[in-house]
């Protein structure tokens, strides 16, 4: 079922991907909701909590990304009252100093990423990416 | 701040390692919504959605896992309405057939936990584990 709202969520999640790809911080930071209680887990990584170490986090990784594309695969929005949850499959290309000319790195990551209604818009409270090592289903 | 809602919050979450270190089917079964648009994610496998599902991944992992006991540490609760999000540092040992006798294997995951106020209860709609595979911060 793909009403309205679960466009304007998935719409919102593609502005999260955009905002990363053009290393807008701005952008990024507009995103999430401004409080002390947002969390962000980047692949392989602790959490990071709070808006202000997220907007840090974000600034210290565009700084030290020249380049990076995501096709989402496997999209599903799901709505519980005034929250709502993207998940999705990351296909990430990237390139940095390490790369040859033409070429890049491709990797693949789960993220959860869960917006909470303000207003009339969604504001990011959870992204939780993680890394995918295998198509078989592991144990915590 | 930690009220009351806050403390009911944690304690569900204790309720959900302690099912899956009991090996509980039915204790597990009953934490999460029964919804097709539950989300569980084992640390680096791709997503399992929808209660069935999950269940049928609990059952497996049950079946193969002979001892397992979580430490959580910096757990933090956060409530946007009927919706409560607990992120934990996972603490693991488990030890299985290829582990000697007497001792374990350790391991360290980020988890997020996203609950959802039904009645007097709170039930789990997300569960997204993922592997630490380093203290710093890692980009997407």
């Amino acid at each position: 079922m793909s009403t309205p709202e679960h466009q304007a969520v998935e719409a919102r999640n593609a502005e999260f991907y955009a905002a990363f790809e053009s290393g807008d911080l701005d952008a990024m930071t507009a995103i999430w909701l401004d409080d002390a209680q947002t969390l962000c887990v980047h692949p392989g990584a602790l959490p990071v909590r709070g808006t202000g170490a997220i907007n840090r986090s974000w600034a210290l990784i565009m700084a030290n990304t020249p380049y990076i594309q995501f096709f989402l695969t496997d999209v599903e929005v799901s709505l519980q009252g005034d929250v709502a949850s993207v998940t999705c499959t990351e296909n990430v290309l990237t390139a940095d100093e390490s790369t040859d000319d033409g070429s890049f790195n491709g990797a693949k990551a789960v993220a959860t990423n869960v917006f909470v209604r303000t207003g009339d818009t969604w504001r990011l409270w959870i992204h939780h990416a993680s890394p995918v090592m295998s198509d078989e289903h592991h144990e915590d």
